[in-house]
């Protein structure tokens, strides 16, 4: 199914004869293969406007509305405003606002006049909208319809309405100051006798969103109800615009990235891994390392404090990777799961308690079986049974503490508004490993003065 | 827009009064819902087989069709097959095979009979399709028309065959051997005068993809080409079946999840949090720590055998954790940015060599900035530029080693046919910690040779 093409990079698209050659390839592909295509190929980005121009009309201005944001702000401030003009009118009006948002004023108000009247105030309304927020994500282009005609009527509406809306196969009942009032697919409209009203048929108990709402929201809702589209609606039920089920994906997909990032301390970036520059590459891991190493110089200066007792037992050292490293993992095997649950909506707030009793079940057996496994190693290994049973008595309670703060801390973040997926990363591994050295040696101590 | 009732906490339903109170309230909510209050209520599932036939027809069926699997097993294997019939035969013919596949023998057999011939030829068709293929997740209900026919034929035809179809949005057209020859969508249909062919209208290029290409595969097509559906079919390129969108929304969730499961060490487990019992949660995390213990006791073997150069200098042990943390971080950095890659297809099995150099290039800058960042930090504390000189050496080498192992395992899984999730998990980390280890010892026995 891969129609990605390898043949634009044997041209040399500077030649004439090549890039005709190209060109006339480009023509045969689906817009999103165009877009692949070029984007790959690395154009300096007067020369991909000049292949898009010449592969010509509607295709190409799809093609361009699927490249990245980047290659897409670098043709904007390269080419004039009349030759992109088309380009940015055909866009679909949530992305073009991203785009003018995103390049620099004076391009924007190169192209913004340019754009005719209607296009300029949506393109207004839709700005000022936060990102992350359903408004900020919808469309303004939906088939919208009046309650007192009849499906004919109707059909022969989207008919005349149809080349400039995303999707018809909903259609929205709304009076004349936009209140939302019903809802009916194109299959009902099919399935329908032609001179019957849409008030009859319309479904009323319409299921939409605010244009407050976070995307992530937006997005449970679709895929709970299986929907192709969602309306956005104000306060007072005036419908605002749609978000479609495509948007929808990329919305989940893009979620899911942040989250990866997060767990792996990452700090979120957008683009394609290749796309990203290496200097940008550096900072957004180096600050987080730089972070978590002053955090496990924790575990060092907790070792330092207790130099002593190393000293009398250096065998105690043998040990640490095994406790800090297993309740690492069981805390971030807890973390992961809850801030999975959180995603998909299983786990709320209000379950504080239940996860909290689970997961004390849960620290406790794993502690437990793997304390005993542990005790028997360094029993049978080393013959030193008061080692063992401080190995095992700290991994006991290091992975009862790990495991608890793994499943309760993403509930706790998202009380205080913070994201969930923080929690997962690799900085509660670095403190839970400095609460494990803490533990560790406390218990040694103990150990040393009462069994030693 | 969360709309999961809680009214059904309070309510005895083994009580006649508040059973018929909870079915009214479920008459009046979405099947979603239905599904999803029902759930929550831990019902008896001879219970809950009541509350729905009360509930009564095709919304009770939906709200069926839309509980999990487990839930839907319980219900089969305790109400009689008559009961189940209206049920199972409601749902989408994929789900229904899985839910048959997944209950015993006998329960299966009670209820195949009674099901129409047609239906359980379509059953048996698709039953024989591995899990993970386009061919096991499509459904067989589909708008399928042939080309001779025109815009107004088409249309009484979709009117007809319409109730029984999940989506009517794209109508596939084939020859009389199910050939595939051409697609258009409702809005094609819609949009054109009635007497013209579909063969004149329809698109002949169709994106389809072939019954045994991974879920994946087809989840990544819908989401590049932006469709709501997408047909299947086999060598001779003749129609099978579909897959729409909100079946890849669930594959997509479906995905993500086990990829996080995989990177914390979990064992993929598909039930809801709160759904799976402990017992059985237990064994899904015990499994992988115990084999993460297991490995993590190289750490422990490495060390005691390096107990002389611990005697001679205890303070060595102070920056193991900083020295195994900071490079285990960089390396889940950088698998989990390249697993993430390649699920979104940005990094393929033919960029190794750019992924080398990439990673040589980063490794070795945040190797040495980090590493010069912990030579002061142990210069200025306990001023001793040896102890100083080996951690930070230490730091440098196995961060570099850390840094292409994260970034190129991913890619190695992947040419073996293995899961590239599996490298961002813990097992790499344990294994960069034991390696880690080595290194930093051996370091360190050379710079007690040479300059202690």
């Amino acid at each position: 199914m891969n129609r990605a093409l390898n043949i634009a990079y044997f041209v040399d698209p500077s030649l004439d004869r090549d890039r005709n050659k190209l060109v006339e390839t480009l023509k045969r592909l689906h817009p999103s293969d165009i877009a692949e295509t070029i984007e790959k190929c690395d154009f300096h980005p007067s020369l991909l406007v000049e292949i898009l121009v010449q592969t010509g009309s509607e295709k190409a201005y799809d093609a361009f509305s699927q490249l990245s944001i980047e290659t897409q702000q670098a043709c904007l401030s390269c080419a004039d405003a009349q030759t992109m003009l088309p380009f940015v009118e055909n866009m679909e009006p949530d992305d073009r606002v991203d785009l003018l948002k995103s390049v620099d004023e004076d391009i924007a108000e190169s192209i913004l006049p340019l754009i005719a009247q209607a296009e300029r105030n949506a393109i207004r309304r839709l700005w000022q909208y936060e990102e992350g927020t359903a408004g900020a994500v919808m469309t303004t282009e939906y088939a919208m319809l009046s309650q007192s005609i009849s499906v004919a009527g109707a059909l022969e509406k989207l008919r005349l309405q149809a080349p400039n809306k995303e999707t018809i196969y909903y259609i929205y009942v709304t009076d004349d100051q936009r209140h939302l009032l019903g809802i009916l697919s194109l299959r009902d409209l099919i399935m329908s006798k032609p001179q019957v009203s849409l008030e009859s048929i319309m479904q009323t108990r319409v299921i939409s969103v605010s244009h407050d709402q976070e995307v992530e929201q937006v997005a449970a809702v679709i895929s709970k109800y299986d929907l192709l589209a969602v309306p956005v609606v104000d306060k007072e039920n005036r419908l605002l615009g749609i978000i479609t089920v495509d948007d929808v994906i990329d919305i989940i997909e893009a979620e899911s990235t942040q989250d990866f990032q997060r767990m792996s301390a990452v700090m979120p970036f957008e683009e394609n891994y290749f796309k990203r520059s290496l200097p940008r590459l550096f900072w957004s891991r180096f600050l987080w390392l730089a972070v978590l190493l002053f955090t496990s110089l924790l575990s060092t200066s907790i070792m330092e404090m207790n130099a002593a007792v190393l000293h009398q037992m250096v065998a105690l050292a043998f040990f640490i990777p095994l406790v800090t490293g297993t309740c690492g993992n069981a805390g971030t095997q807890s973390a992961t799961m809850i801030v999975r649950a959180m995603a998909l909506d299983e786990v709320r707030l209000s379950d504080f308690g239940h996860v909290f009793r689970r997961e004390l079940v849960m620290g406790l057996a794993l502690g437990f079986v793997l304390g005993l496994m542990t005790y028997f190693r360094v029993f049978l290994q080393d013959n030193n049974m008061l080692l063992g049973g401080i190995v095992s008595a700290a991994l006991l309670a290091t992975l009862l503490m790990a495991n608890l703060t793994g499943a309760l801390m993403p509930l706790i973040l998202k009380r205080l508004r913070l994201d969930p997926a923080l929690t997962a990363g690799p900085f509660i591994a670095t403190v839970i490993d400095a609460a494990g050295i803490t533990i560790y040696f406390q218990l040694a101590i103990w150990g040393l003065k009462f069994f030693g």
